[in-house]
């Protein structure tokens, strides 16, 4: 049988789950790519640290350039995390004529630009599916499956250590900083979680998506986001209530106005699959003109799921696929974007608020009276009773109807000028 | 920008919906395939019968002969239902130098490996995506996209007809007749739904699905298979009380006994993804040994769902794709099937079942003894009040923990044996 020398930069977790699919499973990838993929080189810092895994003699080095000159190997992973040295030793990879696979979204949420017209003037290809929902297989299902539909939405759990948090806080009543402890306990969330609680992770993987789906040129920082870390569980807990539960959502969806992109904490009606999403499981929900809603689910991270995505890749490349789907789909490339981001403030929907409010006569009309003064209807309130034990405010809890983000902003900033109604009212969207 | 020739043969639903992706959406396909889909000739039986559709002059004939002579078609979707003449037209295609998609499940279930083999000598593809649960693109997705897992279950809903019917049931108390009639006038079902309700259907895509995730070369009639023809509306009725709904679902798992394959209605625990199906969606919750568990939930019939599938398929083809996809996987190829079928006896599972007994004291005693004599122990019971108006007997409901299909058949037999005990028994496995 045809061997292809492949390859490995980078050998942390995810690196050690494709060295194990690679060398304990190699029949099963030689079935799938009609040839053997020969794990010829994982290339590390540190050749010498102790590893959980057992490479064949003479696979470790931590000399790249070892694996730049040998002309046998064609297929590299490339696992190295972060934007600098994953950037470089991505280009050396490519100019050295290997084809590459990545999971670092964060690169290409950064340098996607750079590195896809790179490999593109080399003739190289890159394959990026478990940049995006680990072992869910988005980037594909929306590069080549659906490609006879234009995608008119996505709807995403795409960050995995927010769902955890916040279904924990859901669940058990827990406050942010109690669940996020128990995350890092467990392990579903880094020592340092910036990234993933301030919505970042689920920015960069959104605006990776949305050139996928359609060819939206747009760095993750330019459009609105805000992460789990200031969803209070006061508000899960009146969500739940009103029969909704909150969940970071990564949503973009095409209208008239152009491409609507937001990652936030939002409403999602309990029962609709987005909203049972438990753990650090990932999920989309997407729509094409033909063929509707479809609707994946599985694990978003993790060392095997995404080493799944990974040796797939790596299969894809090695067979030839990944070559055909990069050069036709012109990713990245410097044709002008096919959509415009549309105006944020006249995107429409549904909100629920919340202001804590002196239990005074009249505060609810008040409230009511400049909501519609912006043509903002009211769907249902709910105003809990005085809790005798605390200060003498009440929270008051409104969904509304349809209504423009900008009105909306405008109403809530309104209210809070109220000296009945404190000053820091709260706001969700409602996923439609 | 290049062009590819492009046809369909059959222009029922599904041939509409995929002229109209490929005439109304040429910008699109050609954005994806990176090529012009030309769409040279659409062949029918009948050119002078009136159609919704506008194909552009000289594009619709009734001569396939002129089809297979035309160089410049390369890609050719035989959308043609049933089993001849479609096999030969698929025949005919492939000698005479076209790549061929297909919808066809019966054809394939049926001629697979003539096929496939035909195609294989003549440097030829098949593409089938649309074969299986319509706009899910499970075909891809088992067969590329998790190609580094070893698949180890697959539990379906592939029968959007059958969902259709047990939803309403389960929904509005309506017994078996009214549902299928009511799914007949809202289209939902054929005027002749034998291969729908009976399970064949379902059947088929199993047996497709098996071949693809685990190389098992089985015809569609070699393992056990019930429909929902034969479902009760007091089961479902008494599922629903337990906690569970009935569901018709195609499964197959990989065991060290070998693989085990059936169709069947099951009990799906409420609240599990495969029990929150409705209406005629499919759904498929599939488990591979490294991305673990991954749902997939979409349209699974339907003009344009099914169109998706199909020109996706047409653009794989052109852009070469396809070709290497066949000719990796050398599906029903001659080799060995890779697994064996797991001797039906042997399987463990855990099961509902209702007697419909006397009401006389000691019959469930009786009906738990004889349980216990085979090693099956109950999990839990359900015993109905008997209803004065009717006949004397009062029907027994039993959860059983787990046991052998063979125990649990030998021990129905024995209990229905019982005088105090009617002769028809119910029994519906337990989906794990």
């Amino acid at each position: 049988m045809e061997k292809t020398g492949v390859a490995l930069v980078g050998m942390g977790t995810v690196g050690a789950g494709a060295a194990k699919l690679l060398l304990d499973q190699g029949d099963r990838t030689a079935r799938h790519a009609g040839r053997t993929l020969w794990l010829t080189h994982v290339v590390v810092q540190d050749a010498k640290k102790a590893r959980n895994i057992d490479l064949p003699n003479g696979v470790l080095t931590d000399d790249l350039q070892v694996l730049l000159d040998d002309e046998s190997v064609k297929v590299v992973a490339q696992l190295v995390g972060g934007i600098e040295p994953a950037r470089t030793i991505m280009l050396q990879l490519l100019e050295s004529g290997k084809d590459v696979v990545t999971a670092n979204k964060a690169l290409l949420a950064e340098h996607g630009p750079e590195l896809f017209d790179r490999a593109r003037q080399l003739g190289r290809s890159i394959a990026f599916e478990a940049s995006v929902a680990g072992g869910i297989p988005i980037v594909a299902n929306i590069s080549q499956c659906l490609s006879a539909n234009q995608i008119q939405s996505i709807r995403g759990i795409l960050n995995g250590t927010s769902n955890y948090i916040i279904s924990r806080m859901d669940r058990d009543g827990a406050d942010f900083a109690t669940a996020l402890a128990s995350a890092q306990e467990l392990g579903f969330a880094e020592p340092d979680p910036t990234m993933d609680i301030d919505g970042s992770d689920a920015a960069q993987k959104l605006a990776i998506l949305a050139h996928l789906a359609f060819g939206a040129r747009i760095n993750w920082q330019d459009f609105p986001r805000r992460g789990i870390d200031s969803v209070d569980s006061t508000d899960i807990e009146y969500a739940r209530r009103l029969g909704y539960r909150i969940k970071l959502i990564a949503y973009a969806r095409l209208l008239p106005v152009g491409l609507q992109l937001v990652v936030a904490p939002m409403l999602v009606k309990q029962g609709k699959p987005l909203a049972e999403v438990r753990e650090n499981f990932n999920a989309l929900s997407i729509v094409g003109d033909a063929v509707g809603p479809v609707f994946f689910h599985g694990q978003g991270a993790g060392q095997m799921p995404t080493a799944s995505a990974v040796v797939a890749d790596m299969i894809d490349t090695a067979v030839g696929r990944t070559k055909i789907t990069f050069k036709t789909l012109e990713l990245w490339s410097d044709g002008h974007a096919r959509v415009d981001i549309a105006p944020p403030g006249e995107l429409m929907g549904r909100f629920y608020m919340r202001f804590d409010v002196m239990d005074t006569p009249g505060v609810l009309g008040q409230i009511a009276g400049r909501l519609g003064k912006h043509g903002i209807s009211i769907a249902s309130v709910y105003q809990h009773e005085p809790d005798p034990d605390k200060r003498q405010t009440v929270p008051v809890v409104i969904v509304t109807h349809r209504a423009s983000e900008a009105d909306a902003s405008r109403a809530i900033k309104q209210i809070a000028e109220l000296p009945t109604v404190g000053d820091q009212p709260e706001r969700f969207r409602i996923l439609d």
